[in-house]
């Protein structure tokens, strides 16, 4: 009989696990049940429709339904899943009864964090998640003439720039002195502060937010720094693991409240993987576990989680954690941890800052780049990056990310060779640039 | 008495070691003789001036004649050293006598390859080379009809794109089957053909070149293939290393023709150093001495001939040779080898390849990415890489050439974490999706 495998969320994890699943055994019974209307778009390009960056929702889209049925995924749009018995094998499912598992997936994802403040359930209140009210909240948008987003995460970062690009009167509040200030080190975001100013957008840093205010519909932010008057708040708390059905199942979750995974997404419950946001996967470096990561490692998790399912065998290791973003008219981003998480973790580290450009210097669309590298005193060996640019950051974050993972040295990336063509690269890279920095100001020590 | 370090060349190489002369020894005497007008401006840009993608020649210029006065480095321009006595520790300078050196750093760049046939003298025929003939040169492509761009090297695929963009009628003579075959592998060069084609190129590939044919005047060059009515013929024949100086100097030179040098980029010659196109370095993996390689890789070897003819320690390494440059309407890249060298050499690989792309396929700007890998058979460690697309190639050619360097694997490729962000990368990495299609095609024998 074939093997049947319930994947409970129609995500990267989810879609992931659904086709890893069928790499490793092409004939197994795959059902995906989602709370969703749809599988299979992007949801991290949202904010970029938002701010007409890209044409139209439908682009977001990445395969039909149809595309589903043909690759044998079974989806089931809709349906609510609202219990797991590990030792019976069974979910159950609203409307559909008691369905039966050889292995199941749980890619149950986020829920934003309780903004914890009055007025939470007020009209005006957009939390940034599926495409269809999405679809709605961007005719909303075209009404709207003041916007507060709270929190600078990375999404709402990305909102922000969003609101600031459709010419709403935009005003970020955030408790922490600067923007995504658990990831990113102030002297990257300055730039981007800078540009957000540029735009028009105001910010509110160092302000707590106190109560969403209004007569069934929002009117204003009250804050720690005074009133905001707004039609609409768009709240980007920190993503919290969706894992209501896993603790009811008694899955062991972890420090950051995510499902506990081993190497192979395997959860303590026999026969049940996990993976995307629903779970925590310890950093490379430090072992601290690190949760709401990207829909890449979403993407990857659920394929290892699929394959493994499915009766293969494929592992996923700590993470070293690439990361970027467009924000404001600038890219931002990094691997492994900056001074602020450095700091934070008590790890001692030196640094090396190079501000050096993505082309050479007369060519026309040459962007700034500045690369700030930290690495471990004594042994040189790289602790992590963060970059702050026009372009060539994600590559450069992809590839910083394995440096740390394979251990490379500052003297490593000093001594890198570049390509050198005016129309693509300048002659010192800034991450050699960088890196011999580190060496200069260790040596005169 | 401050020691006395005599320089010949003001090419990247030159440059390079006059600065790293002064960071290691700031009181020593740096002479720099040169036989042109001008020191510190990039050639690299020349072509792009002659497409209008650069506005004008100026752009080029990186630093003032002042700044170098202001380094405390001594240029002497149009001045031609005649002869090296290594044993006296002297150079002849024309016009200045003998004068007199602690240390000597020869970098005397390329020659072009004659192109050996009859016509060699006529005018109309184009090396590229210096700026001041180029602002003259490019004076001329105002009226001229009909360009025959001489070998598809690395600068004749820049000269052609830069004149088919220009405007002009532009035939490529070669008598390899493809662009840059030496380097670059046929299914990462047809787009770039294509794109040419687009252009208005006519491209003459296993065609010889038999003549240039004119009264004074170039009017035609004659090919294996036929006559070509021409106004212009740029001569885009290989590098060979300029070792005159050098060999009457007693100096070793290698299987290139470029002067051997050590890892300090010693000499055989005692006290006397060597960098850029005039020495030969060899390739990482195969050992093979390579020689014409990027200005990159000129200053950092200048650098390194600087610091230690300045009584310094510096070590260059054997190169792994990431390169790149744009190529019609695309940007073409790689590091160490393809699989065209790999065959000629005779190394035995597998291929991983992937047509990727460069953003989420729905963001503005999106560009395909391909790349191809090659790795040991059995160990599946990474030899090489190609690509050709529209962005990221820099950057990630620096990243391969570290990752053959350092040993990476197919499987250490596959596993690699990256950036997903709609405006600045895929959820799928093209490096990823290529490394995990050779391991499938090496599962699958």
């Amino acid at each position: 009989m074939a093997r049947k495998i319930v994947i409970v969320g129609g995500g990267a994890g989810g879609m992931g696990a659904a086709g890893g699943v069928k790499a490793a055994d092409p004939k197994a019974e795959v059902i995906v049940y989602t709370g969703f209307d749809d599988v299979a778009y992007s949801p991290c390009g949202i904010p970029y429709v938002h701010g007409r960056e890209i044409e139209n929702f439908e682009k977001l889209f990445l395969a039909s339904k149809q595309a589903y049925v043909d690759a044998g995924i079974d989806v089931h749009y809709n349906t609510d899943v609202t219990s797991v018995d590990v030792k019976r094998k069974v979910v159950q499912v609203a409307g559909e009864g008691e369905v039966e598992w050889d292995a199941l997936v749980l890619a149950t994802g986020f829920n934003y964090a309780d903004p914890g403040v009055p007025g939470g359930d007020l009209g005006g209140l957009y939390y940034v998640k599926n495409i269809r009210e999405a679809m709605e909240w961007d005719k909303v948008l075209d009404t709207v003439k003041s916007a507060v987003v709270v929190q600078a995460t990375p999404l709402g970062v990305e909102m922000v720039t969003a609101l600031g690009h459709r010419g709403i009167e935009t005003h970020l509040v955030d408790p922490s002195p600067w923007p995504m200030s658990e990831v990113a080190d102030p002297d990257i975001m300055a730039p981007v502060e800078e540009s957000w100013r540029e735009l028009g957008v105001i910010t509110h840093f160092n302000t707590t937010l106190k109560a969403f205010v209004g007569d069934g519909q929002l009117a204003a932010v009250q804050t720690s720094d005074g009133e905001i008057k707004a039609d609409l708040a768009v709240v980007c708390t920190h993503k919290e693991p969706n894992t209501a059905l896993g603790v009811a199942a008694g899955l062991k979750t972890g420090s950051t409240g995510g499902i506990i995974v081993d190497e192979r997404m395997a959860t303590s419950g026999p026969g049940v993987f996990a993976a995307g946001d629903c779970t925590e996967i310890p950093h490379g470096l430090s072992g601290v576990p690190l949760q709401g990561l990207t829909g890449s490692h979403a993407y990857a998790q659920g394929k290892t989680a699929g394959i493994n399912a499915g009766g293969g065998q494929r592992t996923y290791s700590a993470v070293y954690v690439p990361w970027g973003t467009a924000a404001g008219k600038w890219i931002i981003g990094g691997a492994s941890f900056g001074e602020t998480t450095a700091t934070a973790l008590g790890i001692p580290y030196v640094v090396g800052t190079a501000q050096g450009i993505s082309r050479a210097r007369y060519y026309p669309g040459v962007k700034p780049v500045k690369v700030k590298l930290l690495a471990q005193p004594g042994s040189l060996r790289l602790l992590g990056a963060q970059m702050v640019g026009g372009e060539g950051i994600k590559e450069r974050a992809d590839f910083l990310a394995m440096a740390v993972k394979f251990g490379f040295t500052l003297h490593d990336l000093a001594r890198m060779e570049n390509v050198y063509s005016p129309a693509i690269g300048a002659l010192n890279e800034p991450i050699v640039v960088a890196a011999q920095s580190g060496l200069d100001a260790v040596s005169k020590n």
